[in-house]
């Protein structure tokens, strides 16, 4: 993602940061970016009705580095008292993938990463079953798994999370199917940087098996939503969103089939958006910036 | 939809029915249609799990007259104690449309008849406010409207929509955006001939203004869902869903409007299905034969 | 659009532009704003890799009136030679409708304006059929319908439409199935500001009686295509574009009803984003700021 | 997809045929099935206008072995000189893939085939370069790679295929990004059971590197297309299709990306129907019995 010039470098930076809206904040974010030699190639910003606050992506080509970037970036974001944040465009981001027996969504996330197309590196997968073992091993991945059965080997489970996320700087915890509800203590730990697939129906159902409610109902679109980890179960902040039409003559485990594919792509989907420092949080809810 | 013949003019018929599910069914309905000089030009069947009912559409051409058909049928539909109904195909479905102040249902549904696509015809239809006479007006429908804002003034207004149900020989009640709630007795007494549309989510939102619950909560998919009215407000049958995508930066007011847009399609949608005699019930569930 | 302070009223204003692209375009217009104490309420920029331009749109909150406005751009304007407009966020879009004998497009877009949903006015239809008249006096516009059978007839309907352009002051020309190609002269006469719509394919079919080609060789999926005119017969640029599934037992009147539901859907989005500004030129493509 | 009953297990058969259409056909193939002591779970039939032939598609639960079923079909199969294929619902197709470089379509189909979401099995993958092997392997799947650089080693790869097809009992054969166009003979001797999969643009882009003229034009919605292959080039009767939106602002790698994703699901969604025995041939387009 850089070119070399005969002088200097070129480096490729992305900044986000989100302030309480204020006229001026534009011209003094791009007033840093000349003073720092940088053009903008690309550049979203939005305004929240919701809270007031003001949310705004750049990625930056300049040939200084990250000591003069933010220095340049030092008096505007103290004035406007700014969240910020400054990376290399495509660096790829430590995620840690945990997962229990189905395989379509780890198997998705690891195609894409393999192939280029999904800007992370995962140096670990954990796993409370043994089951995908050979798949995560196939992509030269390593894997641990433990029964979390019982609270105790759940904490420990959990333990071992944080141990991860500590010992590899783990920027991002993906729940590729992970079929144990998080304690509120990881949910907290977690906060902002834990992403979960869940499949979505209209209408929702409540309960177990949601696909045999689902066929029950004749339901005719079914489809799946990508969402950040909060303590009250899968009602965090939505990032994305998949439906796809179905009939009557499927049946339940049609459902569940057709079910995965959505949650694979729309788990990909987040996953490449949130390493790509698309999703910002504006309260209860996500700003994609595609 | 019919064409000349040098001796016998061919009739067009579309047969539905339903029994217990059981072997011989297709060859003795296909007998019957031999018997009536028929051949099927379209048949769609399906054996339910959820009820072990069998469901099947035929379209046929045959010079039998209705006596000549009906005789044919008879010994079949005895003895599998048959629903069933023989019907010309194209004939338009003698509609009661139901609305009160948003337009954008009833003039999807007037435009679509006039335009030949959806063959209803439409004797009447009656408001609970006098804001969509103009409309209804320029497609020569009779208009009635009565305000619906006592106890006593909502019994008067069903009473005369029962009325108008029996005086126009009605086959199918549309509520188009029509804002109140149907009795129980009402909903009784339309019981499978009375379609509804309203705004779906993921997830659902309960409570009021459902669209700035969906805007403060960053909802990335809206849609709308026609299902038949039942007394269980908002979950009779499903009959058709669509969605289409929305993000961040759409205010509460562009997702009503976008919201209008899948109501409207959707709602003519379920209505051109039921008129064509492709919507079956089975249990909680339809069975569309598109 | 606009709301009352104490001391002086806001002006909403909307800005487009495009440059060659050049480190500090960012920077130097909303300096601009600032000093026309504007507050950037919506901004979307994209720098295109095919021609090397830079494009912007945005939209600002500001006391200032035109005058104080342009004043304060001009240097910047004038220093990268820009193209750019200032206009009211809202302003409803001077529009002249082009029809023949199929309503579909033009009750869409009469319905969507007269429900507030289309910022345009729409002083004038012209049809080469006298089909429409009474759709369009529905909606309280004035109908103009003269036959273009010959030469000399389409010379003189197309010098019609260049005279109600300079006399309304047209700003934009929308053919809603309008079934005459237009002159090399007129096309050019209108560049920029001409959207057509036509029925899209995969793979696409030349000649005549696309649906029964379409047809003939099973397509899944039937599309609309929204575009501006060039004298390149379809080839103009591309606005925007749906589809929807079809499967073998549409037949070809079924496909033409399926396809006219997208040309309707897919003309009006394009005339409603060109009309909020969000469609600027690229060479041969659009930039869309949805 | 059997289940025991205690005096006899019953098999679960599909039956596909077309003929002539003419009346009588449905009655008398019931009547074979009741013969057969068969019960239709499952039944789909079309006339079509394009060729005059009839279409039927039955699944049928029943004790009967194959001689005694197909001694109950043939007076009928005989007496309308039907076309039809008998088989056990679910037994997997055995199926050749054959690849060049890019791995995703592959991947996508050795993986659910691997979760048992598509009824194939795949003895063989062969392709004209050894990239894939790695991945093929670990699905346990031999590969036989062989450059395919001038006539003669083309000559001797397509000979490799067909000797393939006939050592394997070869049902089916996927060009999963195959990038080599198949000689007519091939063409010819693998006619309605070979599927090719290519990228799909509204409108289409002859020539070389169709992602860049799409960028260049600015299309706003690409796909792709799985089709039989004949010796007309990507002409062949269509199977599936989809498409998905895309905006000025991706570069023509994340196109390709985006288009590879449509690519993989719509290749595994036509070989999954063919292997159901849901895809049959109508001169130059296909019946889809979903």
């Amino acid at each position: 993602m850089t070119a070399d010039a005969a002088p200097e470098r070129l480096n490729h930076w992305v900044l986000t940061l989100s302030c309480i809206d204020s006229p001026g904040i534009v011209h003094a974010i791009s007033g840093a970016i000349v003073a720092a030699r940088g053009n903008i190639s690309e550049s979203q910003q939005f305004a929240s009705t919701e809270t007031g606050r003001f949310f705004m992506r750049v990625q930056i080509e300049s040939p200084a580095q990250r000591d003069e970037f933010e220095a340049a970036l030092e008096p505007v974001t103290a004035r406007w008292d700014m969240s910020w944040e400054l990376d290399e465009v495509g660096r790829p981001l430590r995620t840690l993938v945990l997962t229990s027996t189905a395989g379509h969504c780890v198997n998705d996330l690891l195609f894409r990463q393999h192939a280029g197309q999904l800007p992370v590196e995962i140096p670990l997968v954990l796993s409370n079953h043994g089951t995908l073992r050979d798949l995560v091993d196939f992509y030269g991945v390593p894997f641990e798994s433990a029964a979390v059965t019982s609270p105790e080997a759940k904490a420990s489970f959990e333990a071992r999370v944080l141990e991860a996320v500590d010992a590899h700087s783990i920027e991002l915890v993906v729940l590729a199917r992970y079929m144990q509800i998080l304690s509120p203590e990881l949910c907290e730990a977690l906060a902002g940087r834990c992403i979960n697939i869940h499949h979505s129906f209209l209408p929702g159902f409540k309960g177990a098996n949601p696909y045999r409610q689902a066929h029950a109902r004749g339901v005719k679109l079914i489809g799946a939503t990508a969402h950040f980890v909060t303590s009250d179960l899968d009602e965090g902040p939505i990032i994305e969103q998949n439906v796809v039409r179905v009939d009557h003559s499927r049946s339940v485990s049609e459902l569940v089939a057709i079910g995965q594919d959505e949650e694979s792509r729309t788990l990909s989907q987040a996953v490449k958006w949130f390493a790509e420092r698309r999703v910002l949080l504006d309260g209860a809810r996500t700003i994609i910036f595609r």
